[in-house]
This record gives C-alpha cells, sequence and structure tokens, in this order.
C-alpha cells in the first residue's frame, strides 16, 4: 500500500472521536509560526496544541511573497499577532550554493527551475535576513505585532533566538 | 506572558527527552503534504507520526511558486514520490471574494497587497485547479511521482478525494 492509501486508512480511525466544535478556526494563542517543511520540525516542539497557531511552512522557512501572503492573511483576517520564524540547522537548503542546487534539480527534472531555490549556507545569517525581510514591510505594522526569529538546533532540540541587527 | 515566550518555555520541556537520532531528515514515507496553515488541519487527520512526510502550508494549500519550489526540493533532494494536496471546506480564503479579501487588508493596513490572495468561492473547482496545476508542471515526471488531492471536511473529518477532470 502507498503512503496516500494508508493516510486515508488512518483517516477512517481518526473520525471516530473527531469533534468539529473543538478547535476554532481563528488561533487561541494569536501565533503564525513560519518554518520549513522538515520532517525534524513540529508543534510538540513549541508546546502548541491543535488550534493554538497558524503553521506557514516551506522549504527552509523562508520569508517568500507567498510566506507573507499567508502571515497577511492571518494576522489581517484571522487575528494573529505574533509571527514566530523558525530556521533549523542541518537544512537541506545548506547542502550546496544555488547553483549546485539547481544544477542538481536540472540533472534529474531536465529542466531549469523558474525560481529561486532560497540555498543558503550560514544559518544565522539567513535567519536573521528573513526577519530582517518581515520587519520592514510595509504591510505589517510593528506597533500591532511582535515578529522574533529563531534557530530550532536539531541537534538539541533547543531554539537559540536570532537578533536582526 | 506571550505566546512566543510560552513556547520558549515549553521547548525547555521538549528538549528534556529529545532524540536528534531518532528521526531522519529523509521522509520516511517518502510523502510531501501541501495544505493550509489552518489551525483544524493537522498530520494526525491522516495518521502520520513525526518523520514521515514533509509538510508545506500555506494560506489555502494552494500551489503557488513557492510551493513549488519546496515540492521540487522535497522530491529531487529528499525523495518523496508521492505529493497530497488537501483542501479543506471552511476556509478563509472562501469568505470574500478576492476583490473584497484585498479591501479587507487595505483597509487595515493602508496599503494595498502587492500580490495575489487566492481567494476562492468553490472549494471542489479550487482543489481540482491546484492537482491540474501541479500535474501539468514540466519540472514533475508523472511517472516518478504519484499526485493526489482531498478535501478535509471540517464537519466530519473526512477527506474525500478530488479528480483533475
Amino acid at each position: 500500500m502507498n503512503a496516500i492509501d494508508r493516510a486515508l486508512e488512518a483517516n477512517q480511525t481518526f473520525v471516530l472521536d473527531y469533534n468539529p466544535a473543538a478547535i476554532s478556526p481563528r488561533p487561541q494563542q494569536r501565533l503564525a509560526v513560519l518554518t520549513c517543511m522538515d520532517t525534524r520540525l513540529s508543534r510538540r516542539a513549541l508546546g502548541l496544541a491543535a488550534g493554538d497557531a497558524h503553521l506557514i511552512r516551506n522549504a527552509g522557512g523562508i520569508v517568500t511573497d507567498d510566506a507573507i501572503r499567508s502571515l497577511l492573511i492571518s494576522h489581517y483576517l484571522l487575528g494573529t499577532n505574533e509571527f514566530m520564524v523558525v530556521n533549523h540547522t542541518d537544512c537541506g537548503l545548506q547542502q550546496a550554493n544555488e547553483g549546485e542546487l539547481q544544477a542538481t534539480i536540472m540533472r534529474q527534472a531536465g529542466l531549469s527551475c523558474p525560481f529561486p531555490l532560497h540555498a543558503f549556507r550560514d544559518i544565522e545569517s539567513n535567519a536573521r535576513k528573513q526577519i530582517q525581510k518581515l520587519t520592514t514591510l510595509s504591510w505589517i505594522k510593528k506597533e500591532n505585532i511582535s515578529i522574533r526569529g529563531f534557530i530550532f538546533d536539531v541537534q538539541t532540540g533547543l531554539l537559540p533566538e536570532v537578533h536582526s541587527c
């Protein structure tokens, strides 16, 4: 059985004690977390329960236009007022530089990738860059939203804070 | 205490039994799930354990360029070969049309949003559109990747499948 069919089978058990009233679509902690799609990251590492936060995830936990779109919707439509950006050590995007990563995909796909992959070398400066990008956006009113950045250390599980300057 | 400080406090407990060897960065089920940032969606609904899959999440579970970037990295760099797109009923992006959503943000932010918010009305046609977009991408070799779409019903917890045509 493939992974998707296994997920559908598991969903049959999940629905048995599913309660639609249990979780509000408005994040209870008024928190939005932008982080990486990586297997080692989870809301458990942040002590978050279902319903506490919006979870926005992409390769790297990068502040892309799409992540900004999600954060704007999270804040202006669903009332979050804290943004937490979590990058992590040993990220796939750190394994090679942009050109090398592009070449790896091109070799296998037979086509070049039409947009940047956001490869990076130094995790601290990458995380700082994300925070800086977010805090300088004119759509985000700093007096209404707290923005903070962290690096999840996959060796220790700890979350040291990163400061933008 | 604010939400981020609570998360950092919870992380102090999380690290006590954290085992860095427990989870591989390569998804064990070779699965990537693209879904919404919504509070009601979780890997539990799909029976997925930590380490099973890449989780890519944005407002709506939309196949944006950034979601495609993440999926390409997931497949070509980290070996996933099944893509599961999960949209859901009662999505925030369904509450109004694109112009109305843009106006809601503009009113509060004092600035217009520089990119589409991907508002939609009909969940089935929206989900079909996402699958169609993904299956027609030339970077994705259909013989190597299974792509399927679902709608999470927030009332029942069920996951009916959506077919692209």
